[in-house]
């Protein structure tokens, strides 16, 4: 197949961008490298060293002898450049995760909430306004979040994306079926809840087959075929606005810095490794929709913890000391997590646990790369509100702990 | 109270704006003229003669001693100046108006798909983050449309806002209240859908006060204060992407143009009087949510009506002929739709009828006006997908219409 990867020089982008290759397909990567960007924005870094994505695909050139084609387009602001693109390159498949995806950089400021908005809206549906101008029948793959639900209190199981409910008519009860109500909790988590209507939109107006996949927090950071070079390494974020709680649980224990709990720790969320992050993506690409099915929601997750727990396993095979902060994010102290995800297993998913992936990472990455951290970036510190900003600026935990950094 | 009116030169804005300044409250216009400016790219006006938006204010000063403070701002692209502008000005509440409002000039081509979308939806983003960032605690009153629920054939009522849903939990049955599922079935419509994401977000997170009108089909054109001088009057469109249904039979018996039913005219669609409009919007401004409330959702619509049977209605009562031409949406040929009102009419709203208001139009505003007509803009033509294009292309009923016009 030939496939365009829309992000392809991200966290999960990049490990796709190989995997795929790594199987045969043709890989286009759409990039406007707007998270180096970010990176030079916040003054953070990858842990682990990345090179140019220029570099990166001459690397895997001369390590597979597979070409990665790389072409520098900003799909939320070049309508017409990635028009023509599809036009001359006509993809069998279009995987997208052309969207900046940190919640707490989505509530840092207003413009970053501006930013976050027009650039993900824009980059979505200009993706699906083109191929319905070009007459691409494409499958288009796209990376959203299990968060797009909230994190209620109320402890139902989260279906593979659409709800039955029983609707009152003049003419007795009558069953529908509903996309899964979502409620994001950040501005971030609220685009991909966008997404989600415009999908079903153009499925249903123009027939577009679309999967959705909402993934878990990805966490791990190698792939069978990042780890063919130490030049194809995968980025590392570490820092309070890109990192996932569980690589920033690995880096702090590393580094003897205490693990850092946002309130109480309560919070269930649900997991996946990146390997099995591009092998979900593997699966949902041999398995698309028809033209007029609905779209199609994966929940492209593995197991669900709560967060206190996590850092509990964390401290137990290192040492570290646990610290719980005020929470700078605006959600449910305590949550109950269970989703489903029978349509991966039935696909063939052979889940990587924390159980048997832990050690390897905190050896691999977290300790050879420590010598890169900047511990001033650790800290969490975008706040979701502003009584939320000013309380987390007056705790003496926090006080400590920027301290020791 | 000090009113801020984004979008307050359109077909409800202008006359929302006469009835608040009216009422004594200090209005402020924010406009990008961009209504005008689509005038002038699809090259069509308004039925009524309409003057600039400068004239128009002063007339009002000449005729009522009140001023209307016009602003020439794109809240859409315009971030900083919106904000800047919000926090000069402090107002008590905000009418949003300012988003691309017709449905078939939403589906034209891609450009104006990408348009709407990143119009819509940036301007509404733009106003929820100027408020929080700004700190200003003004009540949203935003118009939004019925249309964001689709016309299923299921003939539920659709109530005001919110669905109770029972979901399956581990620990039995639990009661759920959630968005009333949306299904909107056009990009304008979509957009709308769009809107309500983002109102439930930042009413849960920041506590933003807001009000979603939910408006059906607006009709007719005069109201109390446009009447008051020939300049003052408002809009009226009649051509095939912005004239609504209502508005464009009226036009056509009054040319001796068949009245153009698409499809079988099953649809059955909400209706509502310019009048009531914007009485509902003095209504709502009285009755603001408080900080921390969800988002209050009300139905403006008055009655309902299947689109054959206004048609039958003004044939009969001007002896126009009636045609039935193929549809260029797609949508259910026909539909039930029962649509809650209870809150407005709670507040004391009191329909203007088709039935008695029906007449005065055909007399004042589409007689009146006739010689203005460009009968070749009467039809509709931007089709929802290819294949539809394709359909209208050929039939000949269509073609008898485009010759006699």
């Amino acid at each position: 197949m030939r496939i365009a990867v829309l992000g392809g020089d991200g966290f999960v982008g990049w490990p796709t961008c190989l995997h795929l290759s790594d199987l045969g397909h043709e890989v286009h990567i759409i990039d406007n490298l707007s998270r180096r960007w970010i990176d030079a924005e916040l003054g953070v870094q990858s842990l682990t060293p990345m090179d140019s994505i220029q570099e990166r695909c001459r690397i895997w050139m001369e390590v597979t002898g597979r070409k990665l084609h790389f072409h520098l387009l900003n799909v939320a602001t070049e309508y017409e450049r990635f028009r023509g693109w599809l036009t001359e390159h006509q993809p069998d498949a279009i995987i997208h995760f052309a969207e900046q995806r940190a919640a707490p950089y989505s509530m840092k400021t207003d413009r970053h909430k501006v930013y976050t908005v027009n650039n993900n809206v824009s980059a979505t549906h200009n993706v699906l306004a083109a191929l319905v101008e070009t007459g691409i029948d494409a499958h288009l793959v796209h990376l959203g979040t299990m968060g797009v639900y909230g994190y209620s209190s109320i402890g139902a199981p989260i279906p593979e994306g659409y709800l039955d409910v029983e609707i009152d008519t003049p003419n007795g009860k009558k069953e529908q079926q509903i996309l899964y109500p979502t409620r994001p909790g950040s501005v971030y988590h609220m685009t991909k809840s966008l997404d989600q209507i415009l999908f079903q939109f153009y499925a249903q107006n123009d027939g577009l087959r679309i999967t959705d996949l909402h993934q878990g927090i990805v966490w791990g950071t190698h792939t069978d075929q990042t780890k063919r070079h130490v030049q194809l390494i995968n980025r590392f974020d570490y820092d309070g606005d890109y990192g996932t709680v569980l690589n920033r649980f690995l880096i702090q224990a590393a580094i003897d810095y205490p693990l850092t709990v946002h309130g109480t720790g309560g919070q269930t969320r649900a997991f996946i490794h990146i390997r099995d992050s591009v092998r979900c993506i593997e699966l949902a690409l041999g398995d698309a929709p028809k033209a007029g099915e609905r779209v199609r929601i994966f929940n492209q997750m593995t197991e669900t913890h709560r967060v206190r727990d996590l850092a509990q396993m964390i401290a137990a095979q290192t040492g570290a000391e646990v610290a719980f902060l005020p929470n700078p994010r605006k959600e449910a102290d305590e949550n109950e997590l269970i989703v489903k995800n029978d349509q991966f297993l039935a696909l063939g998913l052979e889940p990587t646990t924390l159980a048997e992936g832990l050690l390897d990472e905190i050896v691999d990455v977290a300790k050879k790369y420590a010598h890169r951290i900047d511990r001033k970036r650790v800290p969490a510190v975008s706040a979701w509100t502003r009584d939320i900003a000013a309380r987390i600026e007056t705790d003496p935990e926090g006080k400590r702990l920027r301290s020791v950094s």
